[in-house]
């Protein structure tokens, strides 16, 4: 941490901070400036917070200069992570899809869209049975019905299941039915969910907030670790800027600034960025070539008819171009693309 | 709701719509423009948007004209709300404030800090014993214990008490003690616990999500209305912006512009907005001016040693500020100064 | 300035820093960390920027502890300023309300406006000759015809004129009509315009581009004030942010921290902060109390005939309640409202 | 445009509305819904905006639903443009790449950077000799002496130049140096400069205000357009938002959105947009796997020495890297590397 003196601070002001810090087991080092005097401090951050530092006299500024997570960092864990979901990988070396309709509203609906989604080189299913809405009148979900629909669909192709949950109270029923467990955007500071999800013992799927910055996101996923769970996938799908032609503004540079802060694989949803459909093959590119670990699309059987954010779903006819991508461009990546269960290479021989 | 055609749109595009929208049982207006063809809509919306439009060929957008709240919209309650928490109103004619420490952390702590509001001429106090911080290794708050100390204070002070609750899993315990509950920022679309606390029985004070528009921050306050609780205050606390030199920017049209909307009273809370002590009492007048029901201030008995947000606490030497701003500014907006239970005006004779 | 070093970085990495900095001539003191070792400058920023620390090997983030502007600060300066514009004085112990129509369009217009504006307690008259505006399909101004009739107004009315310029070629004429130039928002860091100003021998009302940070506003202040020209009043107009039921999001607490920083006048413009005429009273009331040296609102004779932003001028029936509270409000303050030449005391005694 | 008449609005204020539309030529339909009645209005906007319609009473809202821009519109032009700069074709089908350094500094300095810029595949140079800096006390440039020494790199190494003006008094001067004339982020909106490049013979490469809306963005392209020149490139340089970690967020989907909107040209910026180095190659491969149409790039024979964004520019090392890229990425896009004059296919030989 570095604590910066305000220009008229005095010596006792100076003197203050520097007994204070050392009051706590931590040490001192005083700069003096021409216009600022900074003191650099060595201990844990933790105990310095507590000092509350900015509120002494003379004190202008402090600032943090290490990050906030730990056990998520890659600081002691260089090594990238692969996380496994019911046996699909996610992380270098592979690009994984994982593709569905936005909400559960039927089995015929769901099992359409997860051949959909196999077709584009999906591995793994999405599909939310809650759905949180800004509005109460818009629709919300099937609920526990949406999951065992969603359990029958995995049982037919093979594809594990990724859901959303939305109460900390239903975290263990979701985990019966799910491979892993998803938190949205809305709900990425939902501390209390965080944890429970971190005590469930099923791989989770963490979204950034629209609205949070890189470092939030990754104190999040902390939350997670905390309670022992490392199996957290990362998945950037847009923030919330002044931009209005597009629904978010996908931050693809969060992709390799994540990868470089944290060892978990990094995702990216190019159906929620930009809330378009006309956008999600030129996202879907991006995010491959910027080295995203995998991709969370939205298909849907028919999305004139859908649910739930029927205006960025892919149909049938939309499939065919994010096969080839995703068939072709991994490779100039250095990656192959994860192959779904029970699969001998049928998409890429299709290509 | 109208619906944009695309400058290559069909004959046959613009009937399809229009098909579509009566087929719903809706009516379908027609305006063909040089560049452009609009149809307007009339209907219910719910009905509309299920139809996903936006799909259809040839639409370019979609545009919402009605706002997505009802029972806390103004359009069908002109009259502004009073809202009473333990006999103290909060609404048009009055100014009320709320203060206390950020969080609860020890007896004499808190019965100290609610000494300072009171003299800062609050009627009713406020205090955290459950925590949301963005870093897990943050002080969380002392939980079921914290609320006891609350309940005890209130008891020794006549002070109603506002704190937040973080999971749907423990309102009911949470309003056992509190007569407000309080749903923070990060949790303003956490809708699990909107619906908790609409159906506790209890007034809520519903925070402004860092990164709301007004528009969501009042549906938000519609899924807590669905449940049958009305008695809903609004928080505004700053939103997340470009700017860092505060740690939010207070959005002060957002008063206004949410009282016009809306027939819920809206404070405002200018300690969490800017983030630091001397923003605390310019922001207090400028939300007193614009017109807000209320405010929400941090105080604390020794800020230095403060558990949580020390920056931006008020300690008793800034309390006299206060005390004469919220003593006197008031009248100048024809509102007047809510005194606490069992006070006779003595605030106002001190001045 | 920090340097702080990577969790990787070696000693021969910091001594490469520490030896880079002493040949520039200046100081360099090492806090060793636990996770970072941070190493402090002392001597001239200006030189140590030259060195682009960042980019040597070991080197994580280089922090700027000190502000970007000199002239224009308080530091060496601690008095807040006050600027006289035609013999009217802008500063602390005032409140200068300067006024009139968006965009000047005819002699009668802009002296029924004037009208308007000296019944509204304005000691100034604003007009537009020149609108940047974003379309090129939109009113561009009368040009050098508006600042004569400017100038003309002037002459009947006795209140000094402020007016926008936009090129530096046109700013010695503009210069000649105009007792004031305005910089807007656009041009902010228009840095040819700005020292074009700080040449001109006249007043400046710089307007806070909407993106702008409030150091990068007072850093382009001091590229005024480096020509020799420090009267210079700093206007906040609203920022762009996610919000869109307003125009901008007027940052109010821009105007305690900008006072806070410079010794300039800072004065809040509510018309153009929220673009909507039912927001201005609240948002004057809010500017006056948060301690704003002065107002810039548009008013205009008939706003539904206006060319530019009729939708957030005040028409005459809006006019008495922003006389009333600039007769009122500005003493709780501790300040007087300025009046405008050959004004004996009209407006306070009217109230 | 649409007119939203608010909740309240009586019969005769929707019939003041469709007279006034039918009184400057145009026809209104009127679509009257449950809780909205909306009047859709056919004819020329720019007369429609003239009559202010949103100071109706009972008007709530005026929505435009057309663009505010033509000669730059897709729609009038539905082919995608190829501009030609010194021979060098940016359009559809090829990517270009621009490369140098952000500052020339010196002829060495200058001919160092261009011939990195080559063997990174640029067969454009670009250089700065006027530099718009937020503070005046950072490097401003060599101004003229830096445009002759660019005009000498290009007769040695036969790329052609766009550098940046930023005052409309010396755009002759710079047309006269330059093959490229470039408008900063900063000067976007400064209208006086747009007119000036749209007038002075040459292309323009257009970068977008880092807190532009793309159709703001497309606005000022018509500024430059309307005075006969259409040569014009977009550039993306990334946006300001909430993030911290980078300089700017590239709004990567800004790509294929303008080029939806507009048939100009669209290239991106990884150098600016990030703001670190180690950014500049993820962020290449997602701009040419989004589709854009070039690439400009910061390249610096010693970047630790260069006088402005040091930290950013690519050096002899970096340089391999991007060289691959361009020469095997954009052939999986369709699209061909724009070959420099002179050069027989070498760097495609190489790889």
């Amino acid at each position: 941490m570095v604590v910066v003196m305000a220009p008229g601070a005095t010596p006792a002001d100076v003197e203050a901070v520097v007994h204070l810090v050392q009051s706590a087991g931590g040490q001192a080092f005083v700069s003096r400036g021409l216009s600022r005097t900074i003191v650099g401090l060595v201990g844990d951050v933790a105990d310095f917070e507590a000092l509350n530092l900015g509120s002494l006299p003379g004190v202008l500024q402090v600032i943090r200069v290490s990050v906030p997570f730990k056990l998520v960092s890659r600081e002691h864990h260089p090594a990238r992570s692969v996380i496994r979901v019911g046996g699909v990988p996610i992380g270098p070396g592979t690009l994984t899809v994982i593709a569905g309709p936005c909400a559960v509203e039927s089995p015929e609906q769901t099992l359409e869209a997860a051949r959909l989604a196999r077709s584009a080189g999906a591995s793994m299913l999405r599909g939310g049975a809650f759905k949180p809405r800004t509005s109460p009148y818009s629709y919300q979900g099937l609920g526990e019905e949406g999951l065992r629909i969603l359990a029958e669909v995995r049982a037919e192709t093979g594809l594990p299941v990724v859901t959303e949950v939305i109460d900390p109270g239903s975290v263990d029923m979701v985990a019966s039915y799910a491979d892993m467990l998803q938190i949205g955007a809305r709900n990425m500071q939902n501390f209390a969910l965080l944890q429970a999800v971190g005590s469930a013992g099923k791989p989770v799927l963490l979204k950034r907030g629209f609205s949070a910055t890189i470092e939030e996101w990754l104190s999040a996923a902390e939350y997670i670790a905390q309670r022992g769970n490392l199996d957290i996938v990362l998945c950037e799908r847009g923030i919330r800027t002044f931009e209005t032609a597009t629904r978010n503004t996908l931050d693809i540079s969060a992709v390799p600034v994540a990868q470089r802060l944290s060892h978990l694989p990094v995702i990216v949803d190019p159906s929620h960025s930009g809330g378009r459909r006309d956008l999600v093959v030129p996202l879907t590119r991006a995010a491959i070539a910027v080295g995203a670990d995998g991709l969370l699309i939205d298909v849907h059987p028919e999305p004139k008819l859908a649910l739930c954010d029927g205006d960025q779903a892919l149909a049938e006819s939309d499939i065919q171009e994010i096969t080839e991508i995703v068939a072709s461009l991994p490779s100039v990546m250095g990656r192959m693309l994860t192959l779904p269960a029970g699969d001998s290479g049928r998409i890429h021989a299709v290509v």
